[in-house]
């Protein structure tokens, strides 16, 4: 499964607004178009949309390769991209690379494209080495509970918290993934039980407001969900929901992880205090699937992430391996080789 | 606001699957139909079930009043109405005071009517004086969390935590209450924010995974919720969801109450383990007003409620005070003077 694609210099995206009932591909040739892809959740999950925004760049260098004024018109791109989405922090880190690349080499097209094609490549490796790594953190017969979509559609492919479940999946050990559904904008129900049932991994949906009782009937044995933004001493946004877990999973015993890519690591800031939370439009809370759920008109608060202190984490998975407390040292210093 | 009336021998029931949308009232002479209207959540709230269930044993005792097989007719009707759903024990409290009526006057349908309007008058009269106790722990300014619906609509009328909340903000104590929406059903939504709104007390809709972020940011003073059953030492179910919000208000030092009348509490069971927890169907995860949320069939967990250990309460509000712990101690013998 996967949700970008590049060909013959034309950016595809899967819909994901429209799954699991539509399976729609739409075609993108203009970056600005790529950022209000990004900005509508077309396209979403902190990976998918740095690579996203890599592509869109490879579109402006070729919009803009013969205008005199080159590096201002990609840095115009740039920070329109940018001004997409705040707090998924691959998306500056993968608009960063590229512009390295630009500033270098300025209006080549294909090198720029040959870049954005290994932002792409790499971040489905690295996903495939984090859910080698993560595996190994899987008991036998788990049941495993995660939260938003941080799978194959999240990323350049594979997944990262989807991409643990996957390896730990084809090594026999999953017995059940729980998703949350995860609202307001269902990910869990829409994108993570579509995708592992299209890959006949056995799925079980709940509401959020179910996550404490299915752990306090010990039907959960390890929780692992993706990441926006880690900070340097490891805590970390992600979606909306993700701390209440975090919380829970402390009271229940039960360990936690988050599961990322380094290009998904923000260290330049000391702790999660810094990390931008996006807050998106009421009228998401309102609507359920197209439907008024309340009154309308009714105020509402729509935080699109929260942030979980690292001292409810268990366990960092990375593609270079697991990271252990103390995080701030192991994030600095990189997995231990016992 | 009220969500069920009785007049000339009909009982009138506002649907709630329909709020806020639309306002219709249904119609009713026939308990068989009633019981249907507790199984399918027209009405739905412990104390409203319980004060429906007397009204339609009201219109079992007209039906059979001329028959020679009266009590067993009268048997008939109130297993019918106790099979309606599982968990609220208001249903089998208000069965059972009528049953103790019929079986002491006969077929007087006259004395049954002036019992269920007793049951009905007696609730509102509860929830006042709960809300009347309730108030007093309610800080000046509070931002109050709530879950589910256990407002006018729940109840005979002024609602149970809706009734603190309601008695709190006419001492002008209260900034906010926040409301989960409550899925699946989405009470929270479509009936707490419809009743607070109509009353005019301020209330802002969250969605179930949000609350946790929404008491990490200090927004949140005090959690109160309503009951569905309370076992004798305090454990108590509560529509999905209850258990998570306590545990996290306890990791976040914050103070949680449930408000209950005494109808809900069931000195028979001696803890929450014996709590019939009702599952229901899948299609109330899978779909939102006709809308599939995930993918067709997924396999899906949805009980209906969720039992919290008496540990993670603050307080119990009830129609004669506040209990506090030991709760195994307090609820045998009531609310200290002091």
């Amino acid at each position: 499964m996967e949700a970008i694609r590049w060909k013959d210099g034309v950016l595809s995206l899967l819909d994901q607004t429209r799954l699991p009932a539509e399976e729609r591909w739409l075609d993108y040739t203009d970056y600005r178009e790529v950022a209000g892809a990004i900005r509508t959740m077309v396209v979403r999950g902190a990976p998918a949309i740095g690579v996203t925004a890599a592509y869109a760049m490879v579109l402006a260098a070729r919009e803009g390769a013969d205008r005199a004024d080159f590096a201002a018109f990609m840095a115009g791109a740039r920070d329109a991209l940018a001004a997409s989405r705040p707090t998924a922090v691959n998306l500056f880190w993968a608009l960063d690379r590229m512009a390295r690349c630009w500033e270098k080499a300025g209006a080549d097209v294909l090198r720029l494209e040959q870049e954005a094609l290994a932002i792409h490549r790499e971040d489905v490796e690295m996903n495939r080495a984090m859910g080698a790594f993560g595996a190994a953190v899987v008991p036998p017969g788990a049941r495993i509970l995660t939260h938003c979509n941080a799978g194959a559609l999240a990323t350049g492919g594979y997944g990262t918290a989807l991409g643990v479940i996957r390896a730990a999946h084809a090594q026999g050990k999953v017995s059940m993934v729980y998703a949350d559904e995860t609202r307001p904008l269902l990910q869990g129900a829409r994108l993570t039980a579509y995708e592992l049932a299209a890959d006949r991994i056995p799925v079980t949906l709940i509401c959020d407001d179910m996550a404490g009782a299915l752990m306090a009937q010990g039907k959960v044995d390890l929780v692992v969900v993706g990441c926006d933004r880690m900070a340097s001493n490891g805590d970390f946004a992600n979606k909306i929901g993700t701390y209440s877990l975090a919380v829970l999973a402390r009271h229940h015993g039960i360990p936690f992880y988050t599961a990322l890519p380094s290009s998904t690591i923000d260290l330049s800031l000391p702790d999660g205090s810094g990390i931008p939370v996006e807050q998106r439009g009421a009228e998401e809370v309102r609507r359920f699937a197209g439907t008024a759920t309340g009154p309308e008109g009714i105020p509402v608060w729509n935080p699109s992430f929260d942030v979980t202190p690292h001292q409810l984490l268990t366990g960092i998975i990375t593609e270079r391996g697991v990271l252990y407390p103390p995080f701030p040292q192991s994030l600095k210093e990189g997995p231990s080789k016992t």
